[in-house]
């Protein structure tokens, strides 16, 4: 604790102490330092070893290779300045028209929209949603946010309620989760997937957890879900999904399917829980109608990739009006989403139509982010399997591997000595050595005695997957 | 509660308690209502008694007659579509300039910025803080927000450790203070402003609470000031600063400053207490040091009005290390404020300088919408002059007017009869009468028995005003 805490007013030992408790590693301590050494990089930084630094700790695809959709792009550019409508021949007419229809309904991207988004914007997501799963959505059910944080900051805030609440996690988790539980001073109960099946995700294994935590006095309300996983890139099978909704019908379990992934499917086909749903609904009547659903998406994965313009939205399936109603208020006390980022989500779900001017492009751009994600995440798999003591599920989807790593006695043994992790000591070596930045699975969760990394492969190029390999094998020699 | 409600896992009666209690009038029933009709008639609305609805209910610049200011847009266009700074000509060489710098420093709007915000952005704006108040700014302590309301959440969520936790609010207050604390479970201590001295801050008055409030064991932690005030349109004097700093100091409280209203002030001066407070530090050597203080700014308000880009910043003066990194770890969470708001954060601070091709068009622009927002003001409290048993306070600054208005007994009973407060039932007769929404005086709190609305005075023209008038006479003659 340092001296300065006695003297003042607001101090480690008096402030919020769930916000001590809560940790978030995505962007902790190694992203922390990642951005020293890019700054001291920018300014000369010769002490270095590395010439670059890669943020492999973060789905940020702008950030690094992958460029905007074009599309989206333009219409933004003249939502921020109308005047480049009369401007004949700087833009395709179906990019003109999208602009003007878009104005239409927000008025100016600087003015507040109503507190759930704009109606207009929400009515082209509810006929996404329809087109999506062959079932029609309701713009009343659908909220814009400021990307998928904010939703599932909403909706666990709306749910929890005491501190026995109980919402359960898979684990591995992204930590948005854990972290918004321990704000919440809510009680997180984790049930592990499977790495042995892809990171499947076994019901039977919820359910054990399930007695657990009601034997221990825990309130459950809720069952999280992400489906493509983060950071497992596992897809859940529509009989997988089924299972789950058959657990949450009979356990009285809101789901919170966590879908923001969904476009990011390198084997298989996504199905989205909704959709699964009213199957289910469909096929036997009565039995799953008061199912509480809540779906989120965002403009900054898949191909769209636009996290800094934080845009997104949930649906909610089978809520209570009057708990909706509530949902409504806690989003009005903030005011609404960016707007900007409110018209990116109305873009992303309705795009291009075939034979309109801008088509062909948008085909490429999209075809050209999605065949490039899938190559790297090839070349990153091999890799890990050419590795020393690294195990790694196939990639199938999102924008992540999590590879196992063995961690050798003496390594162990080391990183005790300094007080960190044995993952936490790996991941810090290789940021010092190669400036490749990857997040500790104990930031994520793991099993007891496991070790992992989340790496994204979104990094262009080969060169750093060298670096990594090269580390590798000098920490397995180091420490052998 | 609806019949519903038993068969759902969530229902009113088991979701977060705080949330139940949590009050924001300013986007509650009236707006609702007032959306409605906007959509009635879009599509025909014959039924109703007006043509137009006025959404004098909240802050909301260009939803009503405010422009955005061209410089700002035409830099926000590029930064969407960069492609567009290859067209020689379209725009002027310093809009190219600037946004040639916003991009080396954010890379793409549509990339994660670090969670604090984009550090060329925070440059900028402790550059503008020192230019402002003569004393410097480190972009450390500086924190991009999405809008104000979101700095507020930060700070409170991580003052408010026990529901004890006391924060001293003015009365009347803009609600996202006793919202934000209902949903932290703290203790409001309200404070009340004295109208008859248009609306000043009595640091004896809040003196007087704070006894109160520690002999009924409340822990105080922090005061809130908004300066100028919302909904007061007070602006504080340098010495009612000073007042205060002291009083905190005295006290070991937190100073939240909102001033987000900094730049629409229409008679006397905008003081920052960053300044005051250095200029007292400076004088008194050692007295002063250890005030904590956050001040926070935004870009929805004064001349910017950008509201639905939700862009803002606070200042942490004076804090704990430990704690800063207790807030810098909360925002992480939440991954960055959006990336174009926060461009629009670098712009609002540093707008183009003399003798630069946009600076002329940027003053004129500028000065036509603070003009604007003069005269309105001036037209708008003449008419409540004019009206019976209206009282109103000189329009001083930020974008509203808060008159007391005289209801009589036979109203008075009437919404009684009606489940409602006085002057709710006012302010809906006159929604329904007329299309204006104001919000009523109960939902910024007011001492007992008096009623009041809030008003603001961004709606073009005069014609609203003089629905106004009329409603209100017939209003008192019909419950005379």
């Amino acid at each position: 604790m340092s001296t300065s805490s006695s003297r003042k007013a607001l101090n480690i030992g008096n402030i919020n102490p769930h916000l001590l408790k809560a940790q978030y590693a995505v962007r902790g301590e190694l992203a922390q330092r990642s951005e020293v050494y890019r700054q001291q990089l920018a300014t000369g930084g010769d002490e270095l070893s590395f010439d670059t630094v890669i943020s492999a700790n973060i789905g940020n695809p702008q950030q690094l290779d992958q460029q905007p959709i074009t599309f989206f792009r333009q219409v933004l550019s003249i939502l921020e300045y109308p005047a480049l409508l009369e401007k004949e021949g700087l833009f395709p007419e179906d990019v003109r028209e999208r602009a003007r229809v878009l104005l239409k309904e927000v008025g100016s991207v600087g003015a507040y929209s109503q507190s759930q988004g704009c109606l207009g914007i929400r009515r082209s997501v509810a006929e996404f949603i329809e087109a999506r799963d062959g079932y029609p959505a309701d713009p009343r059910d659908i909220f814009l946010t400021a990307g998928a944080s904010s939703g599932v900051n909403t909706i666990l805030n709306t749910i929890c309620s005491h501190p026995a609440t109980g919402v359960l996690i898979p684990i591995p988790q992204y930590p948005l989760y854990t972290a918004t539980l321990a704000l919440t001073n809510a009680t997180p109960v984790p049930y592990f997937l499977d790495e042995a099946t892809a990171w499947s995700t076994d019901a039977e294994q919820i359910r054990s957890e399930i007695s657990k935590a009601k034997a221990a006095g825990t309130d459950l309300k809720c069952l999280v879900v992400i489906n493509p996983g983060n950071p497992t890139g596992a897809t859940l099978t529509e009989s997988g999904i089924e299972a789950v909704i058959a657990l949450a019908a009979e356990e009285r379990l809101v789901i919170m399917a966590d879908e923001v992934y969904q476009t990011n499917v390198y084997s298989g086909e996504f199905h989205s829980f909704k959709k699964v749903l009213r199957n289910m609904q469909k096929a036997s009547p009565g039995v799953y109608d008061e199912v509480e659903l809540v779906s989120f998406h965002s403009v900054s994965k898949g191909m769209v990739g636009e996290c800094g313009h934080r845009g997104g939205y949930f649906e909610l399936v089978g809520f209570d009006p009057e708990v909706q109603a509530q949902i409504y208020k806690l989003v009005s006390i903030f005011l609404c989403p960016p707007v900007i980022g409110q018209c990116l989500v109305g873009l992303m779900v309705n795009p291009p139509a075939p034979g309109s001017p801008s088509y062909e492009l948008y085909q490429k751009e999209y075809n050209s982010i999605f065949e490039g994600l899938k190559l790297r995440s090839r070349a990153l798999y091999d890799a890990f399997l050419r590795m020393e003591g690294v195990k790694c599920q196939d990639p199938l989807g999102a924008m992540y591997l999590f590879p196992t790593i063995t961690i050798p006695t003496a390594a162990v043994e080391k990183a005790q000595e300094e007080g960190r992790r044995p993952d936490e000591f790996y991941c810090l070596r290789l940021l010092e050595a190669t400036g490749i930045c990857v997040i500790p699975g104990s930031g994520f969760g793991q099993r007891e005695g496991e070790w992992h990394f989340r790496t994204t492969f979104l990094a262009p190029g080969v060169d750093w997957v060298g670096r990594l390999e090269k580390f590798h094998e000098g920490f397995m020699n180091e420490y052998r």
